[in-house]
């Protein structure tokens, strides 16, 4: 029986000629990261545990992008102590506040992870870089704190879902809105540590930004890890950008799958995330009028220049609605940069939108747009829980940039097509 | 005995003839402001009071820009009270996340305040106001809610005190350099429920960005109101921004001050005031070298385009010391929009700089930039009380957007001039 993608790339790095699903083996890792939130509770175990010494002070990555800039004292306290750990050990990727971004968006855009790498990351969204070809998924801050020691961690060998994407998207229609549809075809758990390996003719007709933001929201169907063949769109990306060697690995022909989903990427409407799911996945056409109060624009699963791109053309000579806040965060200071190059930030400004430094906040309820009770947001983030962004009887609507950029300035959820 | 220029414009808006010092007066009100943070408190009153209408929609200004965008579902909940407020008595002036600035920066900025008019605001630095001719104080919750009600409020009309200004500023000094030599001169409780009235031949030499900062930090010395002379530089600031008619009210000759201060403007040099008051004033080549955590440009003190200016002419080409968070915070959208088309941002951004949406936050520790424990900024904000930005043993030193952005560079306090 031959191996998944994701199965060659764990074997690989444990050493092993083949793994089966369910084997626990142990693997060596090649990159582990933290952020201001998680780190610090894998630093006090590094501490607690007796570690004096890191694995490789170039294969850790700490990103202070949730509460930053500093939203309270206890924030600040908590990137004090990353910062302290990241000088102890020399650590060459410690991001501070005006050098980041958020993690997700920063370490593919610095070239820190890459095909056939194996990454941990105390961060659920951690599985981003299977966009790239890589095995990548969160952990706990335990997980890392013996990564960050010994390079090493185990793993339980995911069985996998095959994703067979077909067809080319719609204009107007992007990742975000695959991701969403997939979600609500096999449900919030539908994935449950299994990986979600995309394939089929579909995924060249997709920009490396759409599969970075499916990637991404893997998780939210419950994946361990979701996995995009390398291609010549991601030999693109990587060039440039990487200056090791990586490796494309292929599934097998006869990978085992335990089941397969179709999906029609041309057959994909705009599609929206109800509260409080995300697997509550309603196609545009079916979502009737539903006043909005905020829009947010950015995070890790939407807050690269593909979606900054996409949110200045539907603003472009518009306003938001008068009863709206829109917050655009570009993910990481080089999209900031790119933004205002291209006039996107202009257009942001002009059409009274709220640009944020890069920051987590909102995504999480942090800081930066969160919600009064009652009121309802759309939000190209990535969870619609119960209360995530603010009161407990606030709404999330998750959509694309593009939906939530008609949205803003319809002042209701609005199709991005009309 | 005659009367000085607040006085005058205190005798006009009471209807009288003539005030003194200590009488007690009615006086009609131009404009009434409140926050995110006061206005809150000032509805409560207002509603328990049983009002019932507001005195005129047009002269209510709410400005939502402490803890915005919403850094906490307190601070969520504070702004739609104030947002349902507006709504509620169609209030002309409501400036939500996206539309807004910082509240001294935005009310000069969109013609709201003028030369002549007597403004309160439930804020302290509402003397910001008196940089165009204008009296304008701080007030608290409740007279706020009064002075939505009827239009009025009562004052005891203040003695004065007179600041002589001479010379011109140095290259590289500014209006915060000489508020912060005047409050050094005289200490924060120095102009006690005072007017500074500012004059002589120096004020023709300051910019209108100097004179609002100077007349913003005017309570940090106690006093009631700072004043300037209305001449040619606020003419020309006001006219396109305010269409309607505007006095320039001139003390009498013969007007009664308690002392006069001399300042020769040419005299002064990059000055920083150590912690924990603004009085602890030091001119920049007695500072030594104070090695730094935390930059911050901006506030209803420095977040104006002269600032931003100087920022970028400082950063232009360099980068921000390693061990050095620099937040930049233009104070309002059109400002922030005005570092976009001159280049400004992209400066800041190349630096290694935040750039944040305008908000008060770092200022009064609220979010976007709070301090660990231990940790020392340089600010061109106005206070510098014990945790004010963060931690009870953080220190902030008070500066202007020169000393500021050298500092970023160096690591440490440093000279703009070298």
């Amino acid at each position: 029986m031959g191996m998944t993608m994701t199965q060659k790339i764990l074997a690989a790095h444990a050493g092993l000629p083949e793994v089966k699903a369910g084997q626990l083996i142990r693997a060596k890792l090649d990159m582990v990261l933290g952020n201001d939130i998680t780190s610090p509770v894998a630093i006090r175990e590094f501490e607690k545990e007796g570690f004096t010494g890191v694995f490789d002070k170039s294969k850790i990555s700490m990103v202070m992008d949730h509460f930053t800039p500093n939203k309270d004292i206890k924030a600040a306290e908590q990137c004090l102590q990353c910062r302290t750990f990241a000088r102890q050990f020399d650590l060459d990727n410690f991001y501070d506040v005006g050098q980041m971004g958020v993690e997700h968006a920063l370490l593919p855009e610095k070239g820190l992870v890459a095909a056939g790498e194996c990454i941990i990351g105390a961060d659920s969204h951690t599985c981003t870089y299977g966009a790239l070809g890589a095995f990548s998924t969160g952990v706990g801050s335990t997980d890392m704190a013996a990564g960050m020691a010994t390079g090493e961690t185990w793993f339980k060998v995911p069985e996998a879902i095959r994703v067979h994407l077909t067809g080319k998207l719609q204009p107007w229609v992007s990742g975000k809105d695959v991701i969403l549809h997939l979600i609500g075809l096999i449900g919030v758990d539908g994935a449950l540590y299994q990986s979600l390996e995309y394939c089929g003719d579909g995924v060249a007709a997709l920009s490396m930004d759409d599969r970075l933001c499916i990637a991404n929201m893997s998780i939210e169907a419950g994946a361990k890890n979701g996995i995009f063949p390398v291609d010549a769109i991601t030999r693109a990306y990587l060039d440039g950008r990487v200056n090791r060697p990586y490796t494309a690995y292929e599934a097998d022909p006869d990978a085992e799958y335990v089941r397969t989903v179709e999906i029609d990427l041309s057959q994909i409407e705009p599609t929206v995330a109800f509260p409080h799911l995300p697997e509550n996945a309603h196609p545009i056409s079916q979502v009737g009028q539903i006043k909005i109060d905020q829009v947010v624009i950015g995070s890790c699963t939407n807050g690269r220049l593909e979606d900054m791109a996409v949110a200045a053309k539907l603003l472009e000579g518009k306003k938001v609605a008068d009863h709206v806040r829109c917050i655009v965060m570009p993910a990481t200071q080089h999209i900031f940069q790119q933004c205002i190059d291209l006039g996107y930030l202009s257009t942001f400004i002009s059409a009274g939108c709220a640009v944020s430094t890069p920051t987590c906040g909102p995504c999480l309820g942090g800081h930066m747009g969160v919600m009064a009770n009652g009121e309802k947001c759309v939000a190209t983030t990535n969870r619609n829980f119960v209360g995530r962004m603010g009161g407990i009887t606030s709404e999330i609507y998750l959509a694309s940039p593009a939906v939530a950029a008609a949205s803003a300035v319809a002042g209701f959820i609005a199709d991005p097509r009309n």
